[in-house]
Order: structure tokens, then sequence, then C-alpha cells
């Protein structure tokens, strides 16, 4: 049924068949063929810190020193000499591992020393996450269950691009986020067959995170699921931290699902865009839970690595030394923590602008964190949030998203705080003039 | 025979059919279906300039300024206050309308008006560029004629990854470069089936050039295969400019490809990375040969706006401002020269140590151009590269690249002048060693 392999990639599919029989059966066509060949990277390493290294093509004064162009890195001139040579100069393929290290020991804040997770495997932007877990674990025909309504590109990302069917899973009823819909989406898959999760909390476009009950009832509904397939479980974290109710955890659900069961795989995508407010940076990272020193990371990092470099190379430099340089600050965590106080402040302006509004023209969803907010038209109404949106644009100088059919998203990351209770007036005046 | 694709898709593919049929019959099946959704950033950029605009994700004061983390910034506080602004926000899906228009402006110098060229694509580097028209081009069963040797991350990108199939077009035979090479590969492939052909010059791992008459040679061979079949040329252009032999051309091929035959579609890969010395930055750009405002032109954007959004959200916006300030730099030019004519240095160094080695022990292949030579090992010695690689690291301090089966590759982009001739003496005498 399986298509042959090279041997080096056999040997990569055995190791982690050895440790996760259950991810071995998980793996994609593709993600079982990749593993890091032997060529240039490779021998590259070897050579690391000989006299005479002729092993990269990159141009350097032959002692490892970058030649960079004054023109390109005077915008550079404040960072540290050492950081921004590394900066003008190829990444290791995996990533720098002191950043990944520091990434690391930030992930695992507050977490038990005997719950095992890999070294973070840099990627270029959580959207690349997201990718590299698309590539390794869906392919055709696999069924991967997104909350519904979903950040659309995860369409492009799982379905579009690897040929993955995506099974929507309801993550509001009656108002309310259900916690066992995940688990539901997948009663009439067959018996047995593998299949991905993808759980995003804080979540886009919905700005929720759940309780610490729901959270326990949506692990419990999942370790259902795995008693009867292989689940791989992506936490998509990008909106991590950013949650603004008092009582709500802000801990991402993936170490939670850490050996719940053997079938239950979680697998983190987290990094920089949002955590530390780097948008145009592309830093992420894919952690998996296993043991650092494990075959098993081994195995799946040097698949990784192998992906990474067939399609982009190599990760960015200079976005992962300004990252790394920010996670040795002694005032990063106090200035992250100010942002999301600002953040905070703009939810709860918003809640209150909303709260006047009137049920009859829009249904606010319940947010309590992350970037955005919610709206409902009414069914009654007959209107679709397309032509809403469009009139917003063209009489209110107002721009929202629209997500089809009845939901529109209000990014109040983006909109000050004095600004928001004006936007909330425009957007119920545009439904009252569309209203039939 | 072909898989249905939505009605977005079509229509781009139509326009594409329109302009240039044969790469309609070029697209793989991914590339068939692949088309920029109107998702968040469609509906984003309509709403760019609006007084409320809740679109976008990312975290800003309201007005469109980035509320950066001092932590992160402070390595970019000599760039330009605006630029800095940018470099942390997220960058436009397709790149920077101003670097991409600076970029193009220095890929024509030289270039007569009439000959048409695409606004570049910004891509993550030169293998995203070479991976997006993967993408596109290739997939199951899709001939992609590349150079041998080759670049080892040819068979990743291409083969693992999309499931095309290369055909090694040997690129040195009797000690010279024969232009036809590529034309002779494509001979047994059945008539009328479209076809890849990757054109790399200065080459990786062989550092060369071909002169003028080699170049015409090699054209009109390519147009002899167009009279046969659909043929997307792809020229990666990664060392485009790092030519050190008076006489040789130092201009891409892709230029000279343009409107020789309907069925001959050049597409052009290039970046920063050698170009401008910044192997950290990952940036890239693709290029076809249609007018900016053609309807070709924008259903190709919309197909590679839609690869990169699924596999990496956006192009990397601090190395793209850092780029463009230096395209701005008056000084620029004479900087690259400079680091041309130290590479052409070392290159000349190079080849008079080698020219002093033993025919008997290593063959250096002809080279004038690029960051590379490679010396090929006398089939009489019954040694593999490898070998005298694992030699070279264990005894002599000493690292080069290995490819199979008898060749070396010596990266003096990244050894000293100096250094060069030791490092010649000890490749030579790791040879007389191991010869059995």
């Amino acid at each position: 049924m399986t298509e042959p392999v090279s041997a080096a990639a056999a040997a990569a599919n055995e190791a982690i068949r050895q440790a996760s029989p259950a991810l071995c059966d998980l793996l994609s066509p593709l993600g079982r063929r990749v593993v890091f060949p032997n060529d240039i990277p490779f021998q590259a390493a070897q050579a690391r810190g000989k006299t005479f290294n002729a092993t990269i093509g990159q141009i350097t004064d032959g002692a490892g020193g970058a030649l960079p162009l004054h023109s390109l890195v005077s915008g550079l001139e404040a960072m540290d000499p050492e950081r921004r040579n590394r900066a003008v100069l190829y990444s290791p393929g995996v990533g720098f591992p002191s950043l990944r290290t520091a990434w690391r020991s930030r992930q695992r804040r507050g977490v038990a020393a005997e719950v095992p997770s890999t070294m973070p495997f840099v990627t270029v932007g959580l959207s690349h996450g997201l990718s590299l877990l698309a590539d390794l674990f869906a392919g055709p025909g696999r069924a991967v269950v997104t909350p519904e309504p979903y950040w659309g590109n995860y369409r492009q990302c799982f379905e579009v691009r690897t040929g993955a069917h995506l099974v929507p899973a309801p993550s509001i009823v009656d108002g309310k986020f259900p916690p066992d819909t995940f688990a539901r989406a997948l009663e009439s898959l067959p018996s047995g067959e593998p299949a991905m999760v993808i759980l995003n909390f804080p979540s886009n476009p919905g700005g929720y995170s759940p309780t610490q009950r729901e959270r326990q009832q949506l692990v419990a509904s999942l370790v259902g699921v795995a008693a009867d397939r292989p689940l791989l479980v992506l936490c998509d974290d990008a909106y991590a931290g950013l949650v603004f109710e008092e009582g709500v955890p802000r801990e991402s659900l993936f170490w939670e699902l850490i050996d719940q069961h053997p079938n239950l795989i979680p697998a983190k995508v987290d990094g920089a865009t949002k955590e530390v407010s780097f948008f145009g940076g592309r830093v992420g990272f894919v952690t998996f839970p296993f043991s650092p020193d494990s075959e098993i990371a081994a195995a799946l990092e040097s698949k990784l690595q192998c992906l990474l470099r067939a399609a982009l190379g190599s990760p960015v430099a200079v976005s992962q030394q300004l990252l790394e340089a920010a996670l040795t600050s002694e005032t990063l965590e106090a200035e992250i923590e100010e942002l999301r106080r600002t953040l905070g402040h703009r939810c709860e302006v918003l809640k209150q602008a909303l709260a006047t509004t009137s049920r009859e023209l829009l249904t606010p969803m319940p947010f309590n964190s992350g970037c955005f907010a919610l709206l409902e038209l009414p069914e009654e109404l007959g209107l679709t949030s397309e032509e809403v949106r469009l009139h917003l644009l063209a009489e209110h100088d107002t721009g929202l998203v629209a997500i089809a059919p009845r939901y529109l998203r209000i990014a109040f990351c983006s909109v000050s705080a004095a600004a928001l209770p004006e936007l909330v007036r425009r957007v119920e005046l545009a439904v009252r003039e569309l209203r039939r």
C-alpha cells in the first residue's frame, strides 16, 4: 500500500515507529519519504571548526566573518557586532541553537520538568510551521478537523496544497463553545483511520479561549477519539498568552495533551509574530512532545529539515538574531505584559460598545482573548456578511473581514481603543441601512 | 484528464492560456488549482486607507503604526524610522511595491525597453523561488532537466517534494561545457510532452559561465526543443554578475530566451542572497517574461501569492527593508563591484594553485565565475570523492564538499586568497596518501 522510500527515510520512519506507532501511521506519503540528505549542509556541519573550510557557498573573509556591504547593513549598526555578523550569514537549517534553547525555556515556564518537549524547530513564521505539519501529516484524503468558522488560510495550507480534506467542527453553538465539537466532527470517519485536529486558542477569527472546565472536557473528548484512531492534534498557538479574562488559562493546551494516550500526539506551532509582536520577522517554531535527545526527536527534526531546505534553503538569520536579543533582555516580559494590557483594554472597550447594540442587527460571539471579535448577522435579516463588508467600505470608510455566510471579524488589535465605539456604531448603522 | 478546479482558478488558467497556451500546458496539477483567494489579505487590501480599518490581525496603534517591543527593535535603531515601522509589520504578500520596482530596475540594466518582464514577485530566498516554480510547473512524472553534477537541493526541491523526475544533462564532457547538453537530455522524451530545464550560470557546483558563442548554441538548441514541446526554462540566477573572466557575458540568459519561440518560456529566479551578499535575509524574486500590466502576469502573480500564503503567510519585511535601503544607496554598485573583485582575485589564486598540481591526482574542471571550483578525481585512482573528503576532515583539518562519484567542490567564496594555496596542497596530499 505504501510507496517505497530511501533507506535513510525508512530508518527515520522506523525510529518514529519504535517510539510512537501512531505517529508513524499518521505520516503522509511525503512525510514518509523525506529525510535530511547527506549533501552540502550535512557536510558543512561536519567541517565546522576546521582550519580550512571550503564547504559553504557563502561569501566570507575566510575566517567565518561576513563581508557585508555597507549599504545593506547600515540599518543594523545598533546591533551587537557578533549578532550582526550572524544576521547576514546563513542560519543553521534548524535555526540558531541558542535561540532554540531560549525559546524552549520561555515555552516551558511553569511546565513540570518531566513533561517532554523537543528543541523547537525554527520555521519562517507560524504559517510555515503549519505547512510543515501539513506536509508531514496531511496529504490526499486525510481528514483535518478545523474549528468553524476558521482562519481561511487553513484551506490553502492543508487542502489546496496537500489534498487533505477539511472537516469543520462548529466552534459556536447557541452562543457557546462546545468542547466536544472536534470529537463529534470525527464520529462519521471510519474507525481506525488516522486524522488531524487543529486547536487554535486564542482563536482566529473568534478571539475565544476556553475556560478550565471546557479545556478538561475538550481533552477528555480527544482522548476518547484516540481510543479509536491515531490522532495528531496541532496546537496553533499563534496568539498564545493574549488572554484578557481573569481565570481563563493562558497556557497552551499542548502541555495538557502530552502523554494522555499513545494514539494522541500533540504538536505545537508558536512563534514571535504575535507573542513578541514581530509580524515582519517570520520566526516560528514547531515542537513535539518528545525528549530532545530521543531518536524520534532526531527523526522528526531530520524530516522537518529536509522539508525546510527543499522549499526555503534556511530560516531567516536576521530575524532570529533580533528575536534572540529580545529574549535575553530583562525587560522583555514586562514589555509583553504592557502590550497585553493595551489589547485587553481594547477588548473591554469593544465589549462595552457592542453591549449597547441591537440584537436585531448583530450578535457578538463570546470573546475574551487574542486579536479579534466576531459578529454574527441574525439570519432573519437576509444579509450576507459580504454585503455588509462592501457597504461599510463604500459608505462608511470602514474595513472589516467578512466570513461566509454571516460573520464579520473585527481585528481590535489594529484599531485604537478610542476609535472602537465609533467603528461599532458604523457597523450597526450599515446593517440597519441594508436591512430588508 | 485534468482534475476540476475552482471557478477562480479556471479563470486564471484561461488568462494564461490566452497569452501562452504552452505555459498553460506546463502547469502542474497543483499549479492549475491555486489562485489567490478572496479572504483576509484580499479584503485587507481593499480596506487600505480607510479611517476605520479592522481587517488585519497585526497589533498596531490604530493608525498603521507598529507597537514594537523595545527589546526587539533596539538592534534596528540605526534604521530610518519609517523603514523600521515597515520592518516589524507584515509585508504585502507580493512584497513591498517600491522594492519590487527598484529590483526590477536593477534587473533590467542594459535590457531594451521592448523586452517584457513582470514585476518581480518577492520570495523568501532563492530556494523558495525554485520551490514556487516547482509547485507551479513540476509535479508527478514531469521531466526536469538539470545540469550534472547539480546542486543537490534540486533533488529535494523538484523530485522529493513534487514527484517530478530529474533528467541529468552532463555539464562537462571531455573537460568542456557542451551547449546542446540540455536539448540532448530531452531527446528520448515523447514528442509533445511538456518539460522543464534548469539553467544555472554561474553554476553551482561548477563555477562556470558559458562564453557568448556557447550561449548562442545553447539558446538555439533550446529553441529546437521548443519546436517539439512546451518548455519552461528556469534561469537559476543565484550567482548573477559574479563573472571573473573578461569577455564572458555577465547577463542572465533569461533576457536572451524571451520571445524566441511560443513554446519556450523562461522564468528568472534571482535575489539578494549572493548578489547583495545577504545570505541570512532570505529575499529572492521570481520574474516572468510578460508585461507587468498583462492579464497573464496578474494570473501568475495570483498563483504565486496563493502558494506563498499557503506555506509562509507573507515574505520577510525586515530583510526587504534592509535590501530596499541598500538599493537606494548611491554606493551600492561600487560595493558590489569591490566584492566581485575580491572573489575574482580568489578565483585567480585558486586557478594558479591548481595549475601546478599533478593531473594524475586531480583534474580541475573549467571555472570562471560564481563561488566554486570543481575537481575531478581521475578514474584510475579508484577513489570516491567521499573517501577523500573524510580523509581531509580527519587528517588535514580541511573541509570540502564531495559530490558523487568523483567530484570535490571548493567554495572559494568562504576561503581567503592567502589560504587557498595551502588548501590545494592539502587536497593534493590527501589524494596522494589515499592513492591505491
